[in-house]
């Protein structure tokens, strides 16, 4: 089941997407807002059964897709995350004992086939593919044996950065990671059910249909198990939060020269069992 | 007229703080849940009307401070924005090109008179007094001729810090600055209404009485007019969101040896015109 949040004609609507298009189940739910509503009180199952034999009330082309959760009370990205993502850097330093992680506004994010904005400030958009997990249960302190027990679902993010902004200061990448529509999550929500959907993933970035980036999810530095313990250490982690995991080597910027995105790319993110976020790029 | 939310028996409540007490006025504006809608709405004047010639509701003692705006969409904080802050460093750096911006989530914060916790995974509890500058119009690619004119109100936040955790990993210091409860935003809202309020004020900090941060906003090296500009440059600010300008030198971390917070110490951050920001401090 592919659970999706996307606008329409009659605005933002939530439900599930099937081969022929889109099932709106929003309406059925006034008690639920958002999708964060469905995956706090547990209910994906229920919007599931009541798509059973409904018909498809979008077909293609009169819907768009949303960032399926619009409302998280935080998204949280795990940076240098793959082990030649750490030698990129050059800096001489080993794999640092804890991982770097920084944080996006919803406002940076655009849904999939949706194009990704480069502003006119800077040339330097570049994607990165990655894995996003959507917190189910929340909690603090959670351990690594449980952490798996607090994933509601998976999704795909292409974490746009603009580059040179990322090191505009003397700290933090924040202003390189938080551009309006710089990035894009989606296309949809797949329920995690089981540690194999996550454990060993082929996740590939394509660029106009060049592949540049694609490694495992078993070689991260810190598995997304760890990943959970860890910040939920500081913070109290809520249903609805989103943890973007990481990304591979391969990124624009590492080129030599750097192959920055242009007007009229297509960026398509994969990931095993969770899907494809495919996206355009248009200059503001 | 101080804007303010409280925690109450009757659960929260936004209104106005005047020398008996606590007038609430939530219950006469159902459409505005938070001081974000009434921001949103630019009504805090018809809250200010509401509460003429009207009797305290709830007497001290009977309510205690939250952030005044518990749901921000953002807060944004500036770092190293002092001269001295910069020299502090002592990595031989010039005064950077741009500042350094980091976000902390609402739940890092408590309110006035309540105490900062100190979580059993470290001791390096540290302050930061600030100023917090709370948008009321929204907009993107703001000049600093306009600046002030997207401000609705002004607060104080201490920016509590666990030192260790923000140099944990190779990159941002996110996890030193989010832990729940380490910090402190409040005790109310002022209006803004006139430069002077910002352009040259003295801010302090005390620990147990002794003056610690002593400085004015006048030496910042990123003036708020240039810090709503450029934050703005990137995403687009929205009512309610708050930006929290930067801290003096004189942190706890800054002494040999340094002095980190203990549980039975009072903090007293202070600015003119502001008013005063008193937390404590217990182990979690």
């Amino acid at each position: 089941m592919k659970y999706a949040t996307v606008n329409t004609e009659d605005g933002p609507l939530y439900g599930v997407v099937v081969e022929g298009g889109f099932i709106a189940l929003s309406p059925d739910f006034p008690q639920w807002k958002t999708l964060r509503g469905v995956i706090e009180a547990g209910a994906l199952k229920d919007l599931a059964q009541a798509a059973m034999g409904r018909d498809v009330t979008h077909a293609p082309g009169s819907f768009t897709y949303a960032i399926p959760v619009p409302d998280p009370e935080k998204i949280i990205c795990v940076g240098v995350n793959f082990p030649d993502r750490n030698a990129e850097y050059k800096d001489g330093q080993e794999a640092p004992p804890n991982m770097s992680l920084f944080i996006r506004f919803p406002r940076s994010f655009t849904g999939a086939e949706q194009p990704l904005i480069r502003p006119p400030e800077t040339p330097q958009l570049d994607y990165e593919g990655e894995i996003a997990v959507v917190i189910g249960k929340g909690g603090r302190r959670i351990s690594q044996a449980d952490a798996y027990d607090h994933i509601a679902a998976l999704t795909l993010c292409n974490e746009g950065t603009l580059r040179d902004w990322v090191r505009h200061a003397k700290f933090n990448v924040t202003q390189g990671k938080n551009w309006d529509n710089s990035g894009a999550i989606g296309p949809h929500l797949v329920p995690f059910t089981h540690p194999a959907q996550l454990d060993d993933i082929r996740l590939t970035t394509r660029v106009n249909g060049e592949l540049r980036q694609d490694d495992r999810t078993s070689r991260m530095l810190f598995p997304i198990r760890r990943q959970i313990e860890y910040i939920s250490t500081f913070t109290t982690l809520v249903p609805g939060d989103i943890i973007v995991t990481g990304t591979p080597t391969g990124a624009g910027a590492r080129f030599d020269p750097p192959r920055y995105l242009v007007p009229g790319d297509e960026i398509v993110v994969e990931a095993e069992g969770i899907g494809t976020l495919t996206n355009t790029v248009e200059d503001e």
